[in-house]
């Protein structure tokens, strides 16, 4: 096996657990959140920046790294970790989601679809072995099965559909597998009815991967919906097989997530936001262009200990993104992906103390989440949309 | 004094001389090249990618920073060298050039110019002593005095005009001075006339000031009239002094300003041409979309020790910016910049060894300097304009 997962603690009030995911290219803690690079770059992050912010594991798209610069290129320069100058574990997403989203651009068909490309109108066709191929090109740690994320709302019919294409499309990936040093994980579906999501889990379950995916989630349902869909999931996914949320990555969705028994996430929310200039902080978000902060000498957050927050004030932040200076961007994103990878190691810690409900409750007593409209702008964010 | 320069050695077959700049925040070798931070950053840089570099000294510009954030906010913040978080020497254009290329949005008197913002059209005026008590708010170590451009073309009797304003306003800007950290330059001006171009470096070099500019060059006229108006202004001035050609900045410009007697350049061309993928090599510039990089594994340049050269492919760069990503702007940047203070390191070496010249004929033989098309398109960037 390419990949192996072992559990260090499990909470005694939850279901959340502190392991290590072993890939080829080294341990990754859990639980983990990796930082997002669609196109093969963390945006405005260097390799470097993304190692000293502790960033463990990233994820790559094979959707836009297909269209450009072309699997293919990829795996002539050395895979996705040569071409990016990453030496740690990289996943790649299947590209399900971005082919799907592209609305009336794509038909879907039993064995695939049928897409026209967000860069230059190209018509191509995805299927499960397609996008295997693909994956096993980009030679990413852990590739992911070509699924189909049902849309949010979408009737009960529909959601069993695209569930068992789902499903069809898992085991046809499996087969169409070759390299032996690439995990594949299945990904479950079930759109936001209770019994679709626990056949889907069981389903995926039994098939022979060594991770597990929950897909479709975090699509624009309401929030106590998606932990309910998440809490029927789990209980049908085997203990021993890390988990991972697909598209999720507030500070509160984490922590959520994690007392759910997640092991993994990913969510271009630190990234994208950061290019906003909403800076992540332990009581909640503060956006950097605000006039409070134009004499503001202050770091971002005080105890913080990225670079950004080491060298840089509010001020000076504020004037780079009111100036518009690319360098804004980098520094807003260099803080916001330390304060996810922090917290993660702080949930780990506190699992590994036995203390993970009462970090759960004072974390989330102090951090006041964004209101409904910046969710709302950022909910599309949660997963890379075709357009990165 | 607040800066001394020291001669180390002389070309005997050249005007090139090596030297020590000594200022408040330490020295920086000479001949020296200033990468510009029109508002206050190097274009997607952080200062230690400045420091990896070599670079030892930077420019910000006094118009913008006056209008974005205010001097005062910048002061209040602990001045430019804490604001931007850069402790090495750092020296402030006047904002004369950025003025007087707002052309109709600006009205020039003897006193100063009035003149409107070119981010929210706010009515401003500039004076000599006003613009003196900026730079001395934003605190670099070297401010320049505020003078007049001409621009090229310009009839005589207007070169001579803005000439003789430029004398009284170097002469009004040393009488405003009152900081003794900071160091003041005069600036020779003189258009295209070679007796103007002499008078005015007469009239600079009897003013006590530890350093003077020559100004108004590389404003669009052909480089034979550049290296004539700048072969008459330096054997006007005194040798003990640091001479600084603004605004120049190519490959082969820094060659021969150095062989004819200057020790200081600025320009935005390094990151500039960056931005538009052109990147500089011992042979000439190469543009990184070029179809043939698409699956070339090597770095920009074989011999280069920048972080890009050491960690990415043409191939991977050349992904960056078709895909439009910021990470592109920024590698780009770091080779440019590294490549210029690398070729001034190496300049400074050959004078140390009395084998300038013949650093200077074997560079200029293997480097092919960018076609007409492109200087055209670079003309306009050798100095900042008003809209960074």
């Amino acid at each position: 096996m390419s990949l192996s997962f072992t559990i260090k603690q499990a909470c005694n009030e939850t279901l959340a657990r502190a392991g290590v995911l072993h890939t080829p290219h080294g341990p990754a803690l859990t639980p983990v959140f990796m930082p997002v690079g669609t196109q093969a770059t963390i945006k405005t992050l260097a390799p470097w920046d993304l190692t000293a912010v502790g960033a463990r594991i990233v994820l790559a798209n094979t959707y836009h790294l297909y269209l450009r610069p072309g699997a293919d290129v990829v795996a002539e320069l050395g895979g996705l970790h040569a071409f990016m100058g990453w030496d740690a574990p990289i996943l790649t997403d299947s590209g399900g989601y971005q082919v799907f989203s592209l609305a009336d651009r794509r038909r879907i068909d039993d064995d695939g679809v049928v897409f026209c490309s967000h860069i230059d109108g190209s018509e191509h066709r995805f299927t499960p072995a397609s996008v295997m191929q693909a994956q096993e090109l980009l030679g990413a740690d852990i590739a992911m099965a070509f699924d189909e994320c049902a849309p949010y709302p979408c009737g009960r019919d529909y959601a069993r559909a695209a569930m068992e294409r789902t499903h069809r499309w898992a085991e046809a990936g499996l087969a169409a597998k070759t390299r032996p040093d690439q995990a594949l994980f299945g990904i479950t579906q079930g759109g936001m009815y209770e019994d679709l999501r626990c056949e889907s889990a069981r389903f995926i379950a039994g098939l022979d991967t060594p991770g597990i995916a929950i897909g479709g989630l975090s699509v624009g349902e309401p929030k106590d919906v998606t932990w309910r869909m998440l809490e029927v999931t789990v209980p049908h996914l085997p203990a021993h097989k890390p988990r991972y949320l697909m598209g999720v990555g507030s500070p509160e969705d984490l922590v959520e997530g994690v007392a759910r028994g997640v092991d993994m996430f990913d969510c271009v929310l630190p990234t994208r936001i950061a290019r906003n200039g909403a800076l992540l902080t332990a009581t909640g978000r503060l956006n950097i262009r605000n006039a409070a902060y134009e004499r503001d000498p202050r770091p971002i957050e005080a105890d913080c200990d990225c670079s950004t927050c080491q060298h840089f004030s509010r001020a000076y932040l504020r004037h780079l993104f009111k100036a518009q200076e690319v360098l804004g961007l980098r520094l807003a994103s260099v803080h916001n992906v330390r304060f996810l990878v922090r917290l993660m190691d702080h949930m780990r810690a506190a699992i590994m103390a036995g203390e993970f409900a009462a970090f759960r409750q004072s974390f989330l007593a102090a951090y006041r989440p964004a209101d409904a409209k910046a969710r709302e702008r950022n909910r599309a964010a949660r997963r890379a949309p075709m357009a990165a």
